[in-house]
C-alpha cells in the first residue's frame, strides 16, 4: 500500500531525526484512523506535518485575510509553474499551519548537491510572486509577505558573497566562525570595507528589483488564471498537484 | 451573567497565562464584592487590569498636568475615529496606570494574521495623534509623547526593514539574531552598509512626518470637537466607548 | 512640631528606601540632640543628607576656590529665579556635601508624571548657570562645572532622541536594551546611520548653546545681584530660602 | 610491501593525530580484506580517507550535476597542468566526499617552509580553475565552486595583509589575537582605518580577477583537452595520477 | 623632631592605605637606621616611596641615557619654574623608579578640589617640557617621554569632553559606564559621531601643540639655565627643592 | 670555566623565569655531556635554546628555501652592520628553530631603558632587510618575510601613536586596557576618529616605506657582499659573530 518512491521524493532533505519525526506521526495517524498498519495516505500528511508544523484550524481566517491569503499564495505557485528551473508544485493551501497564514509546497524530485544561478533567480522570482500578486491585485502591502522578503533577501546576498555570482566577481566576502561558547551560533565578521558593503548593497537590490520585475510581468500577463486559482483558494482551501497542472493547461 | 462574546473581543492576543491572570483576578473582584460568582462586571474590569496594570489612585496629576493628558488622550481616539483602517475606541481615561499618565484602549474584535501597510499607516498616524494634540493646543511638546514616539519609530522601521513597505522595495534588512545565552534578548546584526543604513532612517523619517502631518490636518479641522473630547475627559476621567461614539456623532 | 507638608514637599520623588533612611536620620540626629522626639529641625537636616550625602567640612575649599563656588553656585540660583517654568531655590550652599564643591537645592513643590519642552529648555540655562557665572566673573573655566554639562548634555540628548523636542520630529532613536545577564547595566543599541548621528549632534549643541546664552544674557544684565548673592555666601556659607527670595526682592 | 618513500610523500603536512588516524584506517580496511598485514593499497586508500573524509556512494550526483563537477574538476586539474610552479595532480574524482560533489588532489612532493609569491598566484589560478570551466562551458554560475572563492579570497586577503605581496608595500594589517576564554578561537583586531579596508579590497580583487583571467584564458585555449578530461571523468569516475599525465601529453 | 606641616604638604592626596602604608615604611626605614623612633628624615624618604615605587639602584643608566633622562627631567623642572599656575618643584632626579627612568616630583600645598582651565594648560606644558627638552638639545625624540604624552593627551582629551574647555563649548561627550562583570572596569560608550569624534581629535591636538609651542618658547630662551640644571643632574643624580630654587634664582 | 660578563650581555632582557630556564637547560646539557660543571658552551648554547626554542633538524629545508633563507637571513645581518645604532650581530643561522626558517642573533650589550627615534628607525632598516634581499635577489616576496612585516608595522605604529614621532605630533593614541577577566589579554580601545585613524596609517606606510628604502639601497650596494655572506650561510648553515665580523672586513 506504500509507495516508496513518492514517499522518498517528498522527503527529499530530511534529516535522519527528521524521518523517525515521520514514522511516529504515521503510525499515530494510522492508530487514530483504527488501522494495525501505516499505508501511503498517513505518511503523505505525516509528511507535511513534519516539513511545515501541525495545522491551525482553530487559527481562522478572516474573510478578508482569506483573499489576501489565497492571491499570495496563487502567486507563488502561479511564477513558479511559468518559469523553467523550478520545480513542480505539489500543494497550495490557505490553511494556516506554524505561523504562515498559507503555504505552497515544492518538493525536489531528487536532492541536488548543486544549484545554478538560473535555479536561484528562478526561486527569487518565486519568492516574490506572493508580494506582487498582492500589490497586482489590491494595490496593497501586507505582513503576509515578511517571511518571504527575508528568504530573498538572505539568497540574494549569499549569491553575491558566496557564490560568486554577482558584478562583485568571484569573490568571497565575510567570514563565518563558530562562536564555541554559545553553542550552534554563527555570526559573521565583516572582513570588507564600508566601499564594498555598499557594493554589496547594490547588487542585492539588483537581484531583488530583477525578481520583483519578473514575478510581476509573468503575473500581469496572466492575471485571469491568477484570479482563476485564488478563487478555487478560497473556494477548496487545497489545491492539490493535479488540480493545479489541470488549471494551468486549462488556461495556457 | 456573562456575555463570552464581548469578553472574547476584549481579549484578543491574551496568551494563556494572561487568560489565567484575568480569571484569578476576576475571582479576587468578585471575592471582594462579595459575590459567589463572577460577573461581567468583574471580568471587564479585570480584563484592563491584566492589559494596563492597576490603576494608579494615588498617583494624581496636577490640574495642568490633568489637562495636558486630556487633550493627548483625546488625539489619540479623535485621529483614530476620523482615519478607516483602524479598530473602533473602547475606553479613553486620564486615571494614571501603569507608567502612564492615561490611556486609550482599543481592541481588535477578532485576532488579525495580516496587517496591510494601510492599517500600518492609519496606526501610526493615531500614534502620533496625542504628540499633535498636545502641540496644536499647547504650543508645546511634553514627555507625555515618548512611548508613543518610541512605538511609532519601531513600527516605521519594520515597515522599511522587514514589511518591503517604503521605497527601498521589497528587501529584507538586518539579521535577526538570538542570543541563547542571554535568555530571551534579541540583537540585530546589521548586515547592510552605512549608504543603506542612512537611507533607511530617511524613509524612517518620511512615514513619521506623513503620520504626523495626516494627524495635524484631521485635529485642525475638528478643534472644536478635539476641546469637547478633552473637556468631558476632565470632567469625567474616564469616557466609555457609547459616549465617546455618541460624542463623535453629535459633532460631525 | 512636624510640618508634614513641608517635609512631603521637600522629599517628593523619594523611595521607600530614601524615606526609611530619613527616619533613621532624624532619629539619630534626636538623639543627638537629647531628644526623644524627632522635631522638624531634624527631619530638614535629615532630608538633605539623604539628598546630597554627609556634609564634608573637614573638605575645606581655599579661599579661591570658595570664591569659584560662590559664583558658581551663584549663578545656577540667579538663573533659576530669573527664569519661569523653575522651581523655587530652597538653599545654596558651599559646603562641601558628597563630591561637590557646593550646591544649589531647588525642589519641586509636587512630583511631576508630565515635563515640558518649556520646562527642560529652562533646567538647561539653570544647570548652565553655574558655567557662565564663573566665565563671566573670571574669565576662566573650571571643572566645578563638569557635572552639570553631563547633566546637560545627557537631558539635551534626551530632548532630540527620545522626546522629539528638536527640529528632527517626533522620531524616537537609538533602542535601550538591558543587558540580563549584566544585573542592572542598560546600553543603547544605535539603530540610526552615522548622518543621523552627526545631526543628532548638531541638535544637542544647538540646545546647550541656546541654553548658555540665555544664562550668559541673564547673569551679564543682573552682574551687580550675582555679586551680592556670591559674596553672601562666601561669608555665611549657606543661603536660606528666605533670605535668598529678599536678595532677589531687594535688588529687582 | 609498502612503498614508505610514496606513503611520506603523500601524508606529507599530516599531524601526528591524522598519522595515528591513518595507521587506524589502513588497520580496518586490511581486516576487511582478510589481510593479516597493511599493503600498499590499504594505507593509499586510508590517506585519502583521512584527507577528504569517506567517499559518499549514496549521496550521488543528477547527470546534470555529474557534467557540472566533472568540468568543475577538469578545470582544476587542467589548469594547474598548465601553470608552473604548481603540484602534479595526483588524482581527480567526482565521487562525492565530505561535502564536496568532487575533488582534485594534488599533494606536494615535500613540505614546504617557505612560500613564494608566484606560487600563490598560480594557486589561486587553480582555485579558479574550477569556476572559469563552468562558466566557459555552461556559461553559468553554480554553488558548486563557493568552497573554491573562499579559498581564494582568503588566500588573497593573507598576500595583502600578511605578506606584503599586494601594491600596499610590505605592511601587516589586522592584530591576531586570541581569545583565551573562547578555546581555540581566533580573531582579528582591525587596527587600520576604512580608508586602508578598502584599499585592501582592491587589492584582493586585483589579486582575483587576474587569477580568473589567467585560468579563463589557459582553459579557453585548451578547451578540447578540458572536453576530453571531463569526459573520461564523467565515463570512469576517477582519473588517476598517471591516466591524466598521458591524457595531458597526448593532448599537447 | 616631625614637621606636621611638611608632612601634610606632601602628603596631600594620599588615600587611608596611602598613609598606613606610609608609616609602615618609616617604621622600618627607621630600625633599619637602629633607631626607636621615627623622624622626619623616615618620613620623607617614605613618602617618595609610596608615591613613585622603590628606588631601583641595580636598573643603572648608560651614559647616554643618563644625559637623555637629565635634560628630560630638567626641562619638566624648568617649564614649571617659569610658568604661573603650576605648584614649586620639589625634587629632581635621575634614580630611576618604578618603570620611569627620572622623576620631578612637584607636590600641591593643598589639595585642590577646583581646577582651572589655566591651570589645565599650565600642567600640559610642564608634561611636553621633557620631550620638547630632548627635541631642543638632542634633535632626537626617545621612549622616555611616551608616559608625559599618554598623560597629555589624557588630559587634553577631558578638557574638551569633560569640562567644556574647548571651541566645542560646555558639552559633555561619551558615557562612562562601570562595567559591573568586569570588576573596576570603566569603558566608554562613544555617543556622538565620527563628525564631533574628528572635531574633538582636532580640539586635543591644538591643546598639545600649543602646550609644545609654549614648553618649547620657555626652554629655547633660556637653554644656558637647561644645560645648568641638567649638568647639575648628572653630577648629583637629585636636586631637591632648596637648591632648585637657588639655581633658578642665580639664573634669571 | 664560566665568563660571567658574556653570559650577562646575552642574556640582557632576562626574565627570573628565563634565567631559572637557562639554568636547568644547561645543567641538563652538561649531564649529556657527561660533565659534572656547568661551563661557558653549555650556557651559551642554552641561552639560544631560551631565546629561540629548541632546534629543528629533522626540519629539513629543500634546497631552493636554503637559498632563499639564506639570503634572507643575510639581509638583515648586513643591513644590520652597515646602520649606526644598532647591536653587533651575534650569530646568522639557516637551522630551523621553533617556527622560523633561519635567524640573526642581536643582542644588546647592556639592557635599554631610553630608545631613540634614530634606533628605532635603524630597527626598522634591519627588518625590512630579509624582505629587501630576497626581492632584490630573486625578484620575489615569500612567506619568509611574514614575522619580520608584522614586528616592523607594530613598532611603527607604536612610533606614531605612542611615542610622538611622527608627523602627527606629541599626542598619544588609544587607551590600552587589561581586560581583567581575559586574563592576560590587552585590547586598545580606539578613542580616535576615522580621520586620525587614515593619518596614522599614512605615517605608519612613511615610516615602512623609508626603511625599505634604506634597506634597499644598502643591500644594492653592497650587492657582492650580501652574496658572499648568503653563500658562506648556505655552505656552513652558522656563521659566529667573528667570522661575520671577519666577512664584513674583509669585503669592505
Amino acid at each position: 500500500d506504500v509507495d516508496l518512491r513518492e514517499v522518498a521524493e517528498r522527503t527529499a532533505g530530511f534529516s535522519g531525526a527528521d524521518l523517525a519525526n515521520l514514522a511516529n506521526e504515521a503510525a499515530i495517524l494510522a492508530a487514530r484512523h483504527n488501522k494495525t498498519k501505516i499505508n501511503q495516505i498517513e505518511l503523505l500528511e505525516s509528511i507535511e506535518k513534519v516539513l511545515l508544523g501541525p495545522e491551525r484550524k482553530s487559527h481562522i481566517l478572516s474573510k478578508k485575510e482569506k483573499k489576501i491569503a489565497a492571491y499570495h499564495e496563487a502567486g507563488h505557485a502561479l511564477v513558479s509553474s511559468l518559469i523553467p528551473d523550478t520545480e513542480p508544485v505539489r500543494k497550495i493551501s490557505i490553511i494556516a499551519r506554524g505561523m504562515a497564514a498559507g503555504y505552497t509546497l515544492k518538493m525536489p524530485a531528487e536532492e541536488k548537491k548543486i544549484i545554478t544561478k538560473s535555479e536561484f533567480l528562478a526561486e527569487l522570482a518565486v519568492l516574490l510572486g506572493g508580494y506582487c500578486a498582492e500589490k497586482l491585485k489590491f494595490n496593497e502591502i501586507t505582513t503576509g509577505a515578511a517571511n518571504d522578503l527575508e528568504k530573498a533577501s538572505d539568497l540574494a546576498r549569499r549569491l553575491v558573497k558566496e557564490y560568486g555570482m554577482s558584478a562583485l566577481g568571484p569573490i568571497s566576502f565575510g567570514e563565518k566562525e563558530e562562536l564555541v561558547f554559545l553553542g550552534k551560533e554563527i555570526s559573521e565578521q565583516r572582513n570588507y570595507s564600508e566601499k564594498v558593503a555598499a557594493k554589496i548593497d547594490e547588487e542585492v537590490k539588483k537581484f531583488i528589483i530583477e525578481a520583483e520585475n519578473r514575478a510581476k510581468k509573468l503575473l500581469t500577463k496572466k492575471l485571469a488564471l491568477l484570479d482563476k486559482i485564488a478563487k478555487t483558494l478560497i473556494e477548496k482551501e487545497t489545491i492539490e498537484k493535479e488540480e493545479f497542472e489541470k488549471l494551468i493547461k486549462d488556461n495556457s
